[in-house]
């Protein structure tokens, strides 16, 4: 078998066997096959696209080429959650504790942010003392006693992935959909848990710019997971304003401390309403969704959802005192309102440009070397649909840096806000269920 | 400037401009830009396409991505002449002492074969002590003083099509036209004549198999040429059956020596006439076509063509009796006849199958590192149009080799013979000439 054959195969649009894509795959990551053959193909993949059989061996033959994660030894179903990216996406901070207070076991491998979008470990890190490196025993044995775990990726999970996520990034076929679909399920299903729910974002500030394109997305990846035998289902979520109102890292813990009390954002707290009851079915707690959907609100209500964050943070290393005392966290020097020049409702707040800027002040990092300022961001006070006077405040920009930086940023902040005259409904935060 | 931008930028469908191009291109020789990414961009090209501009911008910028050939200190209008590859061709052999003879400067650089086509090097070198080592000043004295020589292609000269080419070769990207145009064009503008004449092979012992591909290819190149100052020109020739009778080294060069005394066989000699009225139009040396094919004509029946093969031979260092008296070419030790099953019409003679079993006769190399025997190869007895009786040979096999691997390829060579019992015409050897 020769790879240049494999690439024009793929080139004149056929479709590759399990025996190909295995030898592709085993060649790159032994260093056999070079990064140029394999950038050729992808590029042949993102023109002419693979067939479901063959992104599912795809899928399964990346997760397989290195170590995955055998949590046989967890009670219960293990269900684990993951998003495409957004811009205030604080989900798993809130999801993940409400869905353990209900039985389920939440065992969840997470990433860092970069670019315009945030992640979850580095928002865990603004807790002080808090550790990510829960790795092996530890992270079974805490799962097995608390129910749930948040931890980094080791580096031996999906090594394929690694290196062609790396090539894909340089050589213009980030854009493939198959593409995507193999990279996001490989992980999940290396990180061995027997349920997914994906949360598929939509809009200027996720990945996925067009609906169409986002449900075939989520659909092919809910088929790959059910193909290798996992329970799988997929929400579409708005990403043309960021998720609730915090945006930058020790903010979003904050507002996510005050969602598992009851008090955080409508979309924030209906998207994790939502996809919580989706997991709690998947993890076959409840009856149905609407039952899943009532046992989530009580442990809001009665605290359990918040005991159980505490638990996890307490379980790994952090500091519990800024979880029951949220004004503990560190506060950046600067906070710049941004004005309303006029009166209207707020139409649209360009997510991209709230996370870029957000990441400019200091909350995030353009390349994975930059140290992130915990206490950076942006907190809007007002949400697409909200009513604005003229001089009334739309957001906060939260900042160490210095003026001169900050003023340019509260520029673009401000243009990123549309304000008109006729009335604009509040956008619906999960627009499809795919399951 | 980012190379990947410019590969998105051209994956998306969108012309490069000629800085973008020369980013690329200067960037890749000088080992700044990676394999990886010009391996995605050649794909993307190889689905998206350039427009004229692009493709002239491309081949300016290779042919100046190393040295070129000043060529400015020849007398007269200098010709070149150039095929895509393929079997059984020697034409350069013939036509360029014919436009030589006739006043034209034919000052060539020429390659080597490789697979089922053989190259100009390896069919001259099959005459004791010729060297094609003619380099600078020697080429331009032996130019000057006989008006022709054939040498090899320094490593100086489009450093940017031997990288690009090699990778094409082992990423599936070969096949694309503009960049076919690209580096074909860019080395014969390096090579720096006045005049090109391009012989675009078509059939299935050609790169090009399909009319409408090979005429897109040539008007291409022909664009490309006088885009960048050239008088270029091409024919389209048929490759579906070898061209002439001859295939293999010494016994194509004993062919070439038949032609330029008027007894070639007919398809080579109405390919020779044909270019060659072009090209001495080209170089300004006969008042039209007709005239140009009448001065052809008689530079074979007055010796002159023949004369001016033997100078260069002479001026190459070769031993010219093996010019006068080509019985003293080495002779393969085994000539084994492939006769007629059937009597009828020849319909099709497979070129491409009766390339490779000349080079598994040893007549051709697999590998750029293989040794050629210069005796071996294949001598047709009956070409397409030729009524053949049961029995009668269609065909001879030279080589050195053992017999049981000669008998393997006498299978090949016989099938790759279609006969037919109804009429068939004799195939024209120029389709088209476009200008």
């Amino acid at each position: 078998m020769r790879m240049v054959d494999l690439i024009i195969k793929k080139r004149e649009g056929h479709a590759l066997t399990r025996e190909e894509i295995a030898f592709w795959i085993d060649g790159y990551v032994n260093g056999v096959i070079p990064d140029y053959q394999v950038s050729a193909m992808n590029m042949a993949i993102l023109f002419k696209g693979m067939t479901e059989e063959e992104v599912i061996n795809l899928t399964d033959l990346m997760e397989h080429s290195g170590e995955t994660l055998d949590l046989s030894n967890l009670r219960g179903v293990k269900v684990d959650k993951h998003s495409t990216g957004g811009v205030g996406d604080k989900t798993s901070l809130v999801l993940g504790p409400m869905v353990a207070a209900c039985g389920a076991t939440f065992a969840k491998l997470s990433g860092r942010g970069l670019g315009h979008t945030g992640g979850t470990l580095d928002k865990l890190e603004s807790i002080p003392g808090l550790t990510i490196q829960v790795n092996g025993d530890r992270f079974i044995n805490q799962v097995n006693k608390i129910g749930i775990a948040i931890a980094g990726q080791t580096q031996s999970l999906v090594p394929a992935d690694k290196k062609m996520y790396a090539l894909r990034d340089v050589t213009g076929t980030v854009e493939s959909i198959p593409l995507i679909a193999a990279s996001v399920m490989s992980k999940k299903l290396a990180a061995g848990t027997d349920a997914i729910l994906l949360d598929v974002t939509l809009g200027n500030g996720a990945f996925m710019k067009d609906i169409n394109q986002a449900r075939i997305l989520a659909k092919l990846m809910v088929k790959i997971g059910n193909g290798l035998k996992r329970d799988t289902r997929a929400v579409l979520s708005n990403m043309d304003e960021p998720l609730g109102l915090a945006v930058g890292n020790a903010l979003e813990v904050k507002e996510a401390i005050a969602a598992l009390h009851g008090e955080g954002p409508e979309d924030l707290m209906e998207l994790c309403y939502i996809a919580g009851a989706i997991m709690l079915e998947q993890a076959h707690i409840c009856k149905d969704y609407e039952h899943g959907r009532k046992m989530l609100e009580e442990c809001i209500k009665d605290g359990s959802a918040f005991n159980k964050f505490l638990e996890m943070v307490e379980a790994q290393g952090g500091d519990v005192s800024y979880i029951l005392h949220p004004e503990k966290f560190a506060v950046a020097k600067n906070i710049v309102p941004i004005y309303a020049k006029e009166e209207g409702y707020v139409k649209a707040i360009d997510a991209l440009e709230i996370g870029l800027s957000s990441m400019t002040l200091g909350g995030g990092r353009e390349t994975l070397d930059d140290v992130i300022d915990m206490a950076a961001g942006i907190m809007l006070n007002k949400k697409v649909g909200d009513y604005v006077k003229e001089g009334e405040v739309l957001c906060y920009l939260h900042s160490n840096k210095n003026v001169t930086l900050i003023n340019r940023v509260a520029k673009n902040v401000a243009d990123s806000f549309k304000i008109c005259k006729g009335f604009v409904e509040k956008p619906k935060v999960v627009l499809e269920v795919i399951q």
